[in-house]
């Protein structure tokens, strides 16, 4: 989490929304990702699906359920969708967003996704704390 | 939507389940996409993701209010939660899908987001029954 944080870091200093991607499988880093709507000008480009996308890539496979997703926020309803048809085995999140709560959560996720949730969320949201005020 | 149909039977021509979508704005279509989940190995490779993401590549914008987009088959959450970012002005679909009925869709999609159903249904049921039917 710590590197995903470091991910949302690098987002907040290009102006981005700090949100931070981190995949593992067996030990090995397979994407370290974050938010790049605003470079890419794509509404799909949120940390959770790039580090997905190349999870998929690195992996050859079209299922994560090996493989942990870290992310600093947890994710939207199109993330967690995308959750869904990788079949992420873990998923941890450090801060919650308010639209996003456990239960609806859990209801989107597939039933085999463990999840972790408030991992170091204090320090995400002082990121995200950070980004709306600057926007202010 | 004929178009969208089109395109779902280049995806069952080639092995994928049978989703297309096309992408219009002011009289011009900006894509015509269809699921390449196999293809690509990557889950989030539906029809309506690369539409929506060709979309805004061709306007150079982040939003699609002005924009309509045709599908062969309700979006899944993933690509509904695609659409709700885009802010996608009109949403046409044919098929409807058991996982995403017209109540939990609405929940998901813009509040500005128009919706209208059950266009030329029956034809992409009849792709979508002719992929499983060779799958079983």
């Amino acid at each position: 989490m710590r590197k995903a944080l470091l991910q949302a870091q690098h987002a907040l200093d290009k102006g981005e929304i700090p949100v931070g991607a981190v995949l593992v499988a067996q030990d090995v880093i397979l994407a370290q990702t974050h938010n790049q709507t605003e470079l890419l000008k794509d509404f799909t480009a949120h940390a959770e699906m790039l580090a997905l996308s190349a999870g998929t890539q690195a992996l050859g496979s079209k299922y994560l359920n090996q493989a942990t997703l870290y992310i600093t926020l947890s994710p939207c309803v199109m993330c967690a969708g995308a959750c869904f048809w990788s079949k992420i085995g873990t998923l941890v999140y450090a801060a919650t967003d308010v639209k996003t709560p456990p239960a609806e959560l859990k209801k989107i996720l597939h039933p085999k996704t463990s999840v972790i949730e408030g991992v170091l969320a204090e320090e995400s949201q002082k990121l995200l704390r950070e980004f709306f005020q600057k926007k202010r």
